[in-house]
């Protein structure tokens, strides 16, 4: 193992798949490389590799300037790092937490950091582990911009594009969760089409590139769409909510004529029956994010 | 007006924004035109531009060779062509509906077609009324193969791309009800991500380019979920199950922690956690497809 010159000595806290991605991809960049888990024994080929194995979350700390921990969610990291003896070899040292889990969360373990003289940033992985180390790996970062381009020279041994969101440290874990709602609502919009599909004699093969078409009109939507949001127009003109309402109970209906439930459109028509009767129906669908969005 | 040689005369009942559109691109290709709408009025400029407006749906009918048809619904669309004189009328031509209803309606209605005489092709436009005549229209067909090869060049004035998706009549409005509940649901899902994004101090036109982001990461996902629903492996070695399932939660519990209804994504996260339930929690979340479609 070659030691990259002027990157820090990096630990790497939780070795699940992505954990052990993280750490590998350390290691191939050359970076002194500390790893801990847990339930030992789960550090692979690391140790071959050249990483070093810790016997305690303590020692693993003490070896590193920077230290990354990604773990379930925040149950779990503050159970590592907020154990006296773990929380006092931090002082002085930077937590990069790539741990997912509510902007509240992140903002809670800034406080505890900065009450304990620990660096922190947050952070949130968009990619799944294989593309670590890869150019399709997708970083979002928030907390303190000094920090960040002092450590962004080691991450960049990660892979892909690394964005700095600001320096609130909510805001890298809003972003993942706003899109990470995109991802899976539209997924299970995917898969209840397929189920569908399938009902009347469709393979998913046979519709998959259509749906992909739909995808790639997505994009355009999105960006006008947020207009609309941002500044409260909410044009129906081409298309008012009334007529995506109807087109929602079109699918809800053939949906549940074939026995498959219809939950998720019956939910999404919902909210666009309750725009409806709060008087807006000759707007756009967005007008949805403003009516959730009403206290 | 010219009249194109070769093409057939077209009559258009129902015009709303989109049979004016469709009407509008007859006439511009040439076709020897005839407007109907059951509330008279809606013909805009049609007249001067050529088009003829026929007092009563017969007189329609009886002017042309080829009869599209775009009105809200089948029940609108039977209370035009069910009715007796019109019925009559239309024997010996042929009827293009493009009215989206469910798939069922559209059978029933090629087998009364059958049995009075009248050609019938089913169809589905799946952009909006501006779109036609432009390069960006994109309209699916089923029904009879040699019906279709007949009328398409007339049915390419509408500008665009046509499919035939296949000789049974039912297909097209499928194909339609699946890629409508594909965008609608990811629209929901980027409205309610917007309205978090927004609690959190976000904008919409900050959120969007990541929004994008994810929209051009779903065509690959498409086609290889498409192949595990129909190959029935839905490998969730990368993201199982019970992590999507996981990464749900979070969405539901940042949104409901400020207020915002998150009925999609809890109806998504049940049937992400009934697959699980099941016993296939280290599958992939389009298992779901398959569960969904069970009897």
């Amino acid at each position: 193992m070659s030691t990259a010159v002027n990157l820090p000595a990096v630990t790497v806290l939780g070795l699940g798949p992505m954990g052990r991605s993280l750490a590998g991809a350390f290691v191939k960049a050359g970076l002194r490389t500390t790893v801990w888990n847990r339930t030992p024994g789960r550090e692979g080929d690391l140790a071959e590799r050249g990483a070093v194995v810790a016997a305690t979350a303590e020692e693993a700390v003490a070896a590193s300037e920077l230290i990354v921990i990604c773990v379930v969610n925040y149950d779990a990291s503050d159970g590592i790092l907020r154990r006296e003896e773990v929380t006092r070899a931090l002082k002085g040292r930077t937590v990069v937490s790539l741990t997912a889990d509510t902007p509240a969360r992140a903002r809670d373990t800034a406080e505890w950091a900065a009450a304990h003289g620990i660096g922190y940033l947050d952070g949130a992985i968009m990619t799944p582990a294989p593309s670590i180390g890869t150019p399709e790996a997708v970083f979002l970062h928030s907390g303190p911009r000094d920090l960040y381009a002092r450590y962004l020279p080691a991450l960049e041994a990660l892979g892909g594009t690394h964005t700095h969101l600001g320096e609130e440290t909510g805001r890298a874990a809003t972003f993942d969760i706003a899109l990470l709602d995109i991802f899976w609502t539209a997924m299970a919009g995917y898969a209840h089409a397929v189920a569908i599909a399938r009902a009347e004699g469709v393979t998913a093969g046979e519709l998959a590139p259509f749906a992909q078409g739909i995808a790639t009109i997505l994009p355009p939507l999105f960006e006008e769409f947020a207009r609309d949001a941002d500044d409260g127009t909410y044009s129906g003109e081409i298309n008012p909510i009334t007529s995506a309402a109807s087109t929602m109970s079109h699918v809800v209906a053939v949906s549940e004529s074939h026995g498959i439930d219809a939950g998720v459109m019956r939910s999404v028509e919902g909210l666009a029956r309750r725009v409806i009767g709060l008087g807006h129906g000759g707007d756009g669908f967005m007008r949805v994010a403003e009516m959730l969005g009403r206290h």
